[in-house]
């Protein structure tokens, strides 16, 4: 087991990088919320687990495939792969009311071991969870399956190829963000995709979960950047992606894109890379309303020049961000980042643009702010959950003439059904031409059952969310929490396919299951 | 029947449109092939055909849902809906040895008729193939059923919504898609997807086969443009598309998006649309040779700006198209293409790159002579065969570092199998970051058996596209001619995959049998 990973019992991140609240938050919680902190949380040693109930027969076949140092077992390891990093998780994590832990994490060191061991578990019908970077935050790790296996992506780490002509790479699976950047740097490349969990989150799970980054207005999603894919499936192999686009036939790596490991496990992928930015501008603007700040957005996603970055706060989500440096002077805070080889005509025509849709120059300060913090947030979570406060998130998308009415719905749906005061945060944090994603922040006291009173409120959310035409997850992931609205997302059919698909690659049902798929 | 689809009878567009051979390349046909052109095609009214296999219950029910008028059994009709417009199909046309013709063509009022029609085909396992435009050049409608049915959707033909404010329009599928740009440019917007056939080809079909445009390298794939998704399938129907992105699940849109009537009939769809372009700028460029081309759009492809059409031809291509027009001084054509609300600062800037390039500038007169006769090809190939030589296209994509060993493997495929003497030009017809797309036309005398002679030149070019690693089409789509190396493209895993979808939407197995899925 890594040492880093270890570090991240019941908590984002590691304890020297725990961001602690500025203290103008931590009036503000005192005053409104009147919260008092929790006890300490469970230390990871002392989490018991049951011996695990693994056949003999399956452990030593995992063993001939990997070695048995590669086959952890100990109480330790299985309980930090049994979840991921949703508040949910970490009050399970904190209070050790852990979920069924894996029999056994597993690490094989390459796509034909990732085969081997899928072969092992369709015959002895055990099931399988892929684990990258463990960031979900939509129990995308918690099988419905007693006795599992987790299959520990970790030793699939290497850059395999650069084509500097075609600028593509193939990067394995279970290489961190972090590290495929610095490998894709000594080539002069980036990858330019900067989700929120980027310190953590690898290169498979950004495939498999459909990630979207903070940057993704300039760099793409990466299920845009994704050029090909290779998947270890129970059936076999299946590679895709011989060109940049093709008409013959649907697009079969769309199929594995957001499959969540419920088709197979993503070995590597061929992504399109980009020259590292040679400048890069970060700057904030203030717009009246969030309205206004709206249509500005709408404005650079239809008619351009598209940034690098676009990201609007909501008055509230503003007010709460600039509590911690100072200032207040309400409206909306637009966050705009431009990155390239040169971005001196972009920034300028950007600036001429949002004039004329009335914001207010902010100067470089506040961009540059945000670049700086641009990864704090799940820390902050947790001094917000040590002082007592409960701080959850979750995310749609839609059309931009749907966005206002998804906005009133979701805040409504919230507020209704968390406790009085509550505070919910909200901001644009991704533009398309047609539309655009909200992203919810939601900070309450602890109360009773905190988990409990979220997961009533998140179900409102996820019903106001598909009545007023919003996507359940744009970045998220589906998991188990979102399963029964995306299946009403897609309806009856779109449900069948998605089982037809999983049933002929993976006809023991050992892939992730109860993840995505009902 | 529409008196308009009478006179595409074995040739392409009217007979008003009809485009004769520049003199330079008649006399070149007679100077190196020596060609003699063959007698007068047979005559639609000339075809006879057995009376329609249709059995009298299905019959009935197929009038009882369309009306009797929306049911045509008359032998011209159905000749007419029996085949698309590959050289092979018109061949056949003027010859009169026509494949088997459908029973009757169908032509549904709406979604609900269409799930009607395919639920009476279901119960009498009738095949059914779906007819948009008829342009297919891949033998798209050439199911390998005894006994079928047209769906025509000719009547579904409405623009259903326009969404200022998201960018969106709703088109059924039947709508041409001159048709459509009228509707949209009546609101202000424009697809921007102009396809080769663009005449004649409708909305429905641009989904189901994933077209990309002469304008793509702006605009985007027609693939890129589909937001939402209607399609009725045996089963009931399928609506997807509530956002521009989501990573709720695999993106089941793409599913459907070159499906090609195989898993259910796409009935409308969702696209994004463009504000109508305020200004225009089309423009030649000529290079040394199709390497230094070939650097030059990838240059523009990989960094910007990107234009809206960026088309390049090799010698032989430049050479021909001179002939007709008097030019002749060697190298190969670049056109480019800016379309936006102002031009002019990408126009400089695209210059300045070509410049660097070794770009030599021929001014606006070639991209204007481009784009006037951007739709003449299909013309000339008639007045081609009208001469006597047999002319015909195919086309690939692949990454750019894969581009050169795939140009020459395709050429050196199509010289071994054809006869000297034969030509075969070419042209980047589509740029994108990490790769591009060759378009190749063959020009070679009929001699005997030409179409049998063209399916080995053809099955000889798609081995050489998978072994140099393209893909077996970029735009023209899998049909029937394409399936075998389809299956070889994306493996048995893949096709499996494919046949499982099929199964669950299409238990009887009526909707296109054999195209596609294998």
């Amino acid at each position: 087991m890594r040492e880093e990973r270890r570090a991240t019992w019941a908590r984002w991140g590691t304890p020297e990088q725990a961001k602690p609240l500025p203290e103008a938050v931590a009036g503000l919680l005192k005053q409104v919320f009147d919260v008092t902190p929790p006890g300490p949380a469970t230390a990871l040693d002392a989490v018991s687990a049951p011996a695990p109930a693994l056949a003999e027969a399956a452990l030593a076949a995992l063993v001939a495939v990997v070695g048995a140092e590669h086959v952890g077992t100990e109480a330790a390891e299985r309980a930090l792969h049994a979840s991921g990093k949703s508040t949910p998780d970490l009050f399970h994590q904190r209070t050790g009311e852990l979920p069924e832990l894996p029999a056994a994490v597993v690490a094989p060191a390459d796509h034909e071991q990732v085969l081997a061991v899928l072969a092992v578990c369709a015959e002895h019908r055990l099931a399988v969870v892929p684990f990258g970077g463990g960031t979900s935050v939509v129990g995308g790790l918690a099988p419905e399956a007693v006795g599992y296996l987790t299959l520990d992506l970790r030793r699939l780490d290497r850059l395999v190829a650069v084509d500097p002509v075609s600028r593509t790479a193939v990067l394995q699976a279970g290489l961190p963000a972090p590290r495929a950047d610095e490998l894709l740097a000594e080539h002069g490349f980036t990858l330019g995709h900067v989700p929120q969990s980027y310190e953590y989150a690898t290169i498979g799970g950004f495939a498999a979960t459909r990630s979207s980054g903070q940057a993704s207005a300039g760099y793409g999603r990466f299920d845009d950047m994704v050029v090909g894919l290779t998947v270890a499936t129970p059936r076999g192999t299946i590679s895709t992606g011989r060109a940049p686009a093709s008409s013959a036939g649907p697009d079969l790596r769309r199929l594995f894109l957001g499959s969540e490991g419920a088709f197979g496990v993503i070995t590597d992928v061929t992504v399109r890379v980009r020259p590292l930015a040679a400048e890069r501008h970060y700057e904030g603007w203030r717009f009246e309303s969030f309205a206004d700040g709206v249509a500005a957005a709408r404005r650079l996603a239809q008619d351009g020049p598209r940034p690098t970055v676009l990201r609007l706060s909501d008055e509230v989500e503003t007010m709460l961000g600039a509590a911690g440096r100072g200032r207040g002077d309400g409206g909306c805070l637009l966050v705009v980042g431009h990155e390239g080889a040169s971005v001196e005509h972009a920034v300028a025509q950007t600036a001429a643009v949002l004039r004329e849709c009335g914001g207010q120059e902010l100067g470089e300060e506040p961009g540059e702010q945000w670049a700086a913090h641009r990864f704090d947030a799940p820390y902050l979570r947790d001094a917000l959950l040590d002082a007592g406060a409960f701080a959850e998130t979750l995310e749609t998308a839609a059309f931009w003439s749907a966005l206002p009415g998804l906005y009133d719905a979701v805040r409504e749906a919230l507020f209704a059904a968390l406790p009085v005061p509550s505070m919910v945060l909200c901001h644009v944090s991704h533009v398309y031409e047609t539309g655009a994603s909200l992203y919810f922040t939601v900070v309450t006291a602890y109360g009773d059952e905190p988990v409990a009173r979220w997961q009533r409120a998140k179900a409102a959310a996820n019903d106001a969310i598909i009545a007023a035409g919003g996507t359940i997850s744009h970045h998220h992931g589906v998991g188990t929490e979102h399963r029964d609205w995306f299946a009403k997302e897609i309806g009856r059919l779109g449900v069948d396919v998605l089982r037809a698909v999983k049933r002929e690659l993976d006809p023991a049902r050992v892939l992730n299951p109860g993840i995505l798929v009902p």
